[in-house]
């Protein structure tokens, strides 16, 4: 489960009903005697705790130790390192890298389910998964639907992977944030790019706000968080230009007064906590059908 | 379960007893099916590990990854974690934080139990419960008995929770060391505030030497660390000026040879080890007591 | 468990055959109810993840928390840090530190078992174990068998233990590696010492590549990375030296280029995978028997 690009809509509502279905009634005990081991180089809380939920509710062994920045800060190579996970027991392998493509090399070379928790500004498929989870369970479907993605579009890869999803299952697409943050060139990926948000929101059946990483700043691409906040930060003002039952989505962790308001975040139309919580029935079907395929 | 500050007496006992009857016949499960997690942004052998252990007893999940030094590092704010956390099934928290009072606004905020783990210098209210427990076991009761707290005061979560605990259940406790470390202040807290070490040990029934911080001297609160072992050291000559069966407590981790000398650490009057296993049972009981008072 | 230098090759058999027969059939809960801890004060990803799967699959539990780098960090020695584990109800220690022999003292200090997982440049047990039972597994016994080391003796506590367990078993040891690596004084413990490495592997049934730790260049001990691998690096020319169905072991984590090349790491005489799955087995018997040697 390297990411959603590749995947038919076929594919994905598969993963949508299986999580539905975990989500009606738990299974117990369907990784049992299975063992998830967790390749973090990046700091997480939401993603890991998740997935290692995901894990133990089926029944799964979580290696509790993260072999990130230990025989990898030796300098073994990461393909070495799951090798001899593998070779010691390990059949999961839950990865976040920095490396934008990095499991594509990796998947293949192992005989364990690899399924990728970030890499780069590549894909987050699993957190695109929950989106549409959260999405599907309000509206049935995507057909006539529009979605504003909002914020720092370059960076992103849950922008990436949630664009695969929706244009997959039939809804629209907007990126919206300032030219620096969503350059023209995302068009060809499928979406339509509009940096006027108020246009953006206008009559749109949601909104995904993505978190502006505050050393953009540094890097030149925000003049400053007061700026940003003023052009592009959700307010529940601004919501309102959305239909009236739109929904506002957050991937986390919030930097509450920058890209959302604190009143957006815990408004009605926030599904944010549904997003997390889905998150651990889509981690669980992804790690379910993986190991379907594998065995 | 936040301090022991609020609590009455009744409850302390409360959950005295039913640490007592975990000690006797450890349940199984009582907690299947719950997750705790844990949020430390300060170091913690004994507490944590405590803690963990006291939740695997009684058939809990531990999220085995600590959400400190990730999303909160991140900037998101720590309601924010707790509220996520708890969406993906988290049912405790175990917070340990520098900050006094921190879980006043957060605990009420969550459905989840949020116990304290150690909060500035605040509160440790486990800590003071498994003294109080370890003490009971000892003396069926607290009338009469006088208890010394002997050392950094000031800067002591574990010395405030202690006075708490004590006073509530009917013993006597004098706060004991340097004028810099123990400030007559504390006296409006109901201490008897005492700077002679032998006057304060005289004919008591136990001390509890708290661990000497060594940035406390590098601060000018203690001029160095013989001088302080010199003045309030707690050696073998030294405790036997209490009563011939008066104990010696220690919350570790010691400093052999400032606070605490070896040969009283180790010595027959000494109750640490057991304060330690008792520190496992005291942490059941809260766990079970707050899942009661939830469900 | 803290090295094989004073056990007797009966021990060393003995638990061979422990961890063969679990091999074959994985015994389950043999240490229900017991638990484990970690206290490493140097990063591994294969060793501790191999110590953690042994213990589960036997039934115990695993502390997730590593105790060092917290209390040991806080100035407590480490056998207070053991003595409150063990208060807390931990059965096995498996420890990892920097100080050669430091386990000699502590482990006679406590109940709890203590198992050996590298003590500086003293004794690493359960490597050599799982190497000699791979090589056991494919030749059934060790008379007349003759084994390389090659490359950093020096500083390798996984060269000191394999010397010990092949020598026990009736195998002949040569040490290879430039003079600055293989100090003369090596030949006291029993081993050949070579410094040309064609003419230690020729006719040699197996060769056990170390590890080039890539400060020693910095230490003056190797003068370039290439001029090494130039004269000790292991090729699959060079491995043909040696008999026709000799193997090639490496305790990892590996440097590619360096101390081996990737021809010979994944060629068909590598066994290197094999070690790693066998060291789960060798460490569920040593753990298992050290509980029944306690118990």
């Amino acid at each position: 489960m390297l990411g959603l690009e590749r995947l038919s809509p076929a594919q994905i509502e598969a993963i949508l009903d299986k999580a539905a279905s975990f989500k009606e009634s738990p299974p117990s005990d369907l990784l049992a005697g299975r063992t998830v081991a967790f390749l973090f180089s990046e700091p997480s809380t939401r993603t890991r705790s998740s997935f290692e939920m995901a894990a133990k509710r089926l029944g799964a062994e979580v290696l509790s130790f993260s072999a990130a920045g230990s025989s990898l800060a030796k300098g073994e190579t990461i393909l070495d390192t799951m090798r001899n996970l593998q070779a010691v027991g390990v059949t999961h392998f839950v990865v976040r890298h920095e490396r934008s493509g990095v499991l594509e090399d990796l998947a293949p070379a192992v005989k364990a389910c690899v399924v990728n928790a970030g890499d780069g500004w590549h894909e987050h498929p699993t957190q695109a998964l929950l989106d549409v989870m959260t999405l599907r369970e309000r509206w049935g479907g995507f057909k006539g639907r529009r979605v504003v993605v909002l914020g720092d579009i370059r960076h992103s890869r849950v922008a990436r992977s949630n664009l695969f999803a929706l244009k997959k299952l039939g809804a629209k697409v907007v990126f919206c944030g300032p030219t620096a943050l969503v350059p023209d060139a995302f068009r060809d990926l499928g979406a339509t790019v509009e940096h006027d948000l108020e246009k953006a929101l206008k009559g749109a059946d949601a909104v995904n706000v993505l978190r502006l990483q505050l050393e953009r700043m540094e890097q030149g691409f925000v003049s400053s968080l007061s700026d940003y906040a003023l052009a592009y930060q959700l307010t529940t003002e601004r919501a309102d230009l959305m239909k009236p039952d739109a929904l506002v989505l957050h991937p986390g962790p919030m930097n509450r007064g920058v890209e959302i308001s604190s009143e957006a975040a815990d408004g009605p139309r926030s599904v944010i906590l549904e997003q997390v919580a889905n998150g651990v029935f889509v981690r669980m079907a992804v790690l379910a059908l993986c190991e379907e395929a594998r065995a």
